[in-house]
């Protein structure tokens, strides 16, 4: 069993995603509390998951909302040994993908309904070849994959996103036999936490410069900068963990990627080689 | 109140998600069902909202996974009747988004990690200027907004996805008066259901089309897709309303698009006026 901090109250939850310094009234009932308790888990233990846990999964994204009933996605669920492990490696050699016993990866998939389409004469399918159907199809497999990784959680299984897994798209897409029209979007590692694991809620920035009224306002976004570096300064301290102000982590996270070499910042020329023609 | 059929139990749900030839096991419990309740809600009681909702539903979408804690997203809430009525009219004239007494749209947010980075010197920002930017964004924007409309309906609101925002993306940037490096996704409208309304869970494809084991395999889709067609043909029948079958509606829905002459398919062009280099 994890030993995640017992945070069960609400105020408890708020105070700890947002520091001491934010108030907010946040309304409450036991769905708004699981999502609230959300962290991410990245150490996991080897015992096998529940039976039916992948049907289980599925149907909680299949429940999800779907632009135009298009159903554009579908997820592949890796459970062997030797697979997770190679797997591990092209995520950025996590450890975690391979102790996971449960490695799912996230297709965006427009072959499904190329394949499905009744097209009548005179009908060419090209909605699926413009960067639209790219940014539909990601929009759609995150609100899918968002309520498999919360009825995981439901299940006391930990979940994290993988999207490290965009680092290597060329290598997976042919592991995985993808067919033209489908790519790898990001991945989920889910499992039991790992014995004795602890877990934090991460803090996030203060409301004031994620919500805007009737028209963008960024002149919130300063102060609340700041105040975030404290907070998440803070949070880094007490765990004894030595890390860079978040300021200088968006600087080191989004800085001369140009010179990394990294095949992420080649996704336009990686997904044209995978048949999406992105007009 | 909305008069939607009273399905609660686990095995009705499945049977309403999947039709009855399809047999799951899904593994029950409160959260597991409230995300197997969905169903879109598209008309809306005056009703005013709980206070708060709007700081509840910002701090569930805050809970969710961020990647490399970059917090890529932000919102506006309109809440303004003329502003709204004015949104309705560019998302394809739906008089739902009028109704709901909130609309929130989810903004793609890259600006604001720009304006906050601390950059040393040496360092240029360019971490923004790809695809993969705008992908990312995309899947992290959704992940939040999956976690406010489950808050929203857990707090017995409605909600829809919207979007067809994004057929006049370039006039809703400037309405918001977005700085470069933002634009909106989509939408979701939010409010209590219309008085009377009946809504109904609808069918998805059966998993075997959507769940690949280690490997892609398009092996059951054919029939899948078959199976669905009849599955959500009689889903219309009953409630007595005209539609095409699933797959006709794919070709509708996805064949030529070129020709329409919507925004949509013009995304590369309009982000890239919005300030997305897209390299």
């Amino acid at each position: 069993m994890s030993q995640s901090k017992k945070i069960e109250t609400l105020a408890e939850l708020v105070r700890e995603r947002y520091g001491p310094d934010q108030q907010y009234d946040v309304l409450d009932n036991a769905v708004v509390r699981h999502i609230l308790k959300h962290r991410s888990v990245r150490s996991f233990a080897p015992t096998p998951l529940p039976a039916n846990t992948v049907q289980t999964l599925v149907a909680a994204a299949q429940a999800g909302s779907s632009s135009s009933n298009l159903q554009v996605w579908s997820v592949v669920a890796l459970q062997d040994v030797a697979h997770k492990k190679q797997h591990a490696i092209w995520a950025k050699d996590q450890d975690f993908v391979r102790q996971a016993p449960l490695f799912l990866i996230w297709l965006a998939d427009l072959s499904r309904n190329r394949l499905l389409a009744q097209v009548p004469e005179g009908v060419r399918i090209d909605g699926t070849d413009y960067l639209e159907s790219v940014v539909l199809t990601a929009v759609d497999t995150a609100i899918a994959a968002q309520n498999a990784v919360l009825a995981a959680e439901s299940l006391g299984l930990g979940a994290v996103y993988v999207g490290a897994i965009r680092s290597h798209i060329r290598a997976i897409a042919k592991d995985l036999r993808l067919p033209p029209y489908v790519f790898p979007l990001f991945g989920t590692a889910i499992g039991y936490p790992a014995d004795g694991l602890v877990t934090h809620i991460r803090p996030r920035l203060p409301q004031a410069a994620a919500v805007h009224h009737e028209h963008y306002d960024a002149s919130a976004q300063k102060q609340a900068g700041q105040s975030y570096d404290q907070t998440l300064d803070a949070f880094w301290k007490k765990q004894g963990i030595e890390h860079p102000l978040w300021t200088r982590h968006l600087a080191t996270r989004l800085g001369n990627v140009s010179q990394s070499g990294d095949e992420r910042y080649a996704l336009r020329e990686v997904l044209q080689e995978l048949g999406f023609p992105l007009r």
